[in-house]
């Protein structure tokens, strides 16, 4: 085994093992993200009894380590302040190639109890956009995702160009306008859309909460697909904001209630509440392109859960854009091998 | 006793009472609203053992119905399918007089434990506006307002014009066009923002939630109004919406921390991102105006908690808009004078 990569985010944590070659040899994923306790509770509520990450690495992965990997790459939330250790921002633009080079060593006494000669254990630093530089941004987990998105995407042989903006949808919304330079990937700039926490909080509580089923998925059903294109609609309007779109999510369910609709049920009130919600969102993100041109013109690639990055190219070609999809997995792998020095 | 008005909305309830001449006698506020444990509790959690809202309401201003009030006014989510009985949404544009008039009558057992004679219990209609007028939307207690307040307004000398548009901020902010119609108000339509209730899930949990002390007043802290009027100013960049700038909140206090700032403290800290989260979500509701010209033009006036408005009236300066304030205990009186038809 050549080396480890876990992605370590607020909610869950994925771990990949690669060989010598720089190919895959297993993987894991659980929920015991760093903000897990925090989310689920009171906030801020790991701050008082800190967690022992240590302890919990070696249980996710330390059978791994008898396998002697040289290096173990920890990257996302577990770099924050409420992580293992707080590791710096590096400030934009930077080339993404400092990532391993600025990575801080963390002592790891647990992985001594399960091997004779632990991995070093590297925890990759997050990246920050000074005010200076643009709007005060910060992320920590999709540098990783963008150095190894930007290799993966140069070596599919469908990059025509050597300048993209990567869309990373989730919790916190990333874009990137990655740039190439001499071979390797510049982040010039970055910005942050709080869609996906939104879209939780909103569909488990408040006004919409009780007319939106968070639970149900929304698969390729033909009410899914038209409220959420409804939703991405409503977005586009300027004479109506945000603040004002989500209340008409509501509205629009408390004034056409099942009965009225022939064949409409609760569920798919519910089913179509909750795309109408999701098209606004993602629409609303989305419909930012429009006024920044200079994005707007560059190769648009989604990074992200396959499915959620559906609706995001859903949504794009319905504002005329054309969003192609890359696999998160793939990112990652090629981001460790970009970290070890290996070829894809 | 003349009569009794409830304003029993989602989170508390109000009752006053009014002697012949239309002069308030006692007045009365708890937290007992409709969705009380459904907001702090599981969604819905009411369903399924319905409260008894008549034997609550009995507790509430039972012995006032010993002075021989002939109507108790029922106003707000009282009247929604959680509250005691779904009242109709009559359809804008509508004249206000007419909400009087659809009232329903309720039963009230309870009421004939506390005195011989009850008076007769009325639940007012909610507003809605159908697609085809405009947006869906929908409003419950805030029509009140509306009546007593264009009355309040216009016996107030300082109503220069027959139209204006009041705002009633809240946890659904509402904005509603009246004007003049043979010396009654006449709602034309209405929109509704979810600035209140964006607050209060942002600043509770989540991503800002760690960063923002929700229960830190907003005070005259030169902090509070500085970084209020920072986030009004962020509301209005075209550029970037209000998904990207709810981050921005979070990027700033991560990049600007207590120890970097001379003097600066954590508590300070909070309270200028709470107070940026505020100017970025009525800066982004008001900024809304400038997009819809026709109401931009009219006299603006706000109904609502004093401090709540004050905020609302310097994101308005701030604009270029002037706000008027109206006390909402007013309006409500003035309502009530209305549908007991005593003068003002």
């Amino acid at each position: 085994m050549r080396c480890i990569g876990i992605d370590w985010g607020s909610s869950s944590r994925r771990a990949y093992a690669l060989d010598e070659n720089g190919q895959l040899l297993a993987e894991r994923h659980d929920q015991a993200g760093v903000l897990h306790a925090a989310l689920n509770g009171a906030r801020g509520g790991t701050l008082g009894q800190r967690r022992d990450f240590g302890a919990e690495l070696t249980g996710f992965v330390g059978d791994w380590l008898r396998q002697g990997p040289r290096t173990v790459w920890l990257s996302g939330m577990i770099g924050s302040r409420l992580g293992w250790r707080e590791a710096p921002y590096l400030p934009v633009p930077l080339a993404l190639d400092q990532l391993g080079a600025q990575a801080l060593d963390l002592d790891w006494p647990a992985a001594r109890m399960v091997c004779a000669e632990p991995p070093r254990l590297r925890l990759l630093p997050g990246l920050s956009q000074l005010p200076q530089a643009g709007l005060a941004d910060v992320m920590r987990g999709e540098e990783t995702q963008l150095l190894g998105a930007w290799r993966h995407w140069q070596a599919s042989g469908r990059a025509a160009a050597d300048e993209a903006l990567f869309i990373l949808p989730g919790t916190h919304s990333k874009w990137a306008h990655l740039r190439g330079d001499q071979g390797q990937a510049q982040v010039l700039n970055f910005q942050t859309f709080m869609t996906g926490e939104l879209f939780r909080l909103l569909s488990q509580q408040g006004a919409l909460g009780s007319l939106i089923d968070s639970t149900l998925p929304l698969l390729e059903h033909p009410l899914a697909q038209q409220g959420f294109d409804e939703g991405v609609d409503w977005a586009q309007s300027p004479e109506h904001g945000l603040l004002a779109s989500l209340f008409r999510v509501r509205a629009e369910a408390l004034l056409a209630p099942p009965a009225q609709r022939p064949g409409g049920t609760v569920e798919e009130i519910r089913l179509q509440a909750a795309a109408r919600l999701s098209g606004l969102l993602i629409g609303s993100e989305l419909g930012q392109l429009l006024r920044q041109p200079a994005l707007r013109a560059l190769p648009l690639l989604a990074v992200g859960e396959a499915r959620l990055c559906a609706w995001y190219a859903r949504a794009a070609e319905r504002l005329g854009l054309a969003l192609q999809c890359l696999d998160p997995r793939e990112a990652h792998l090629a981001a460790l091998r970009a970290l070890e020095g290996l070829g894809d």
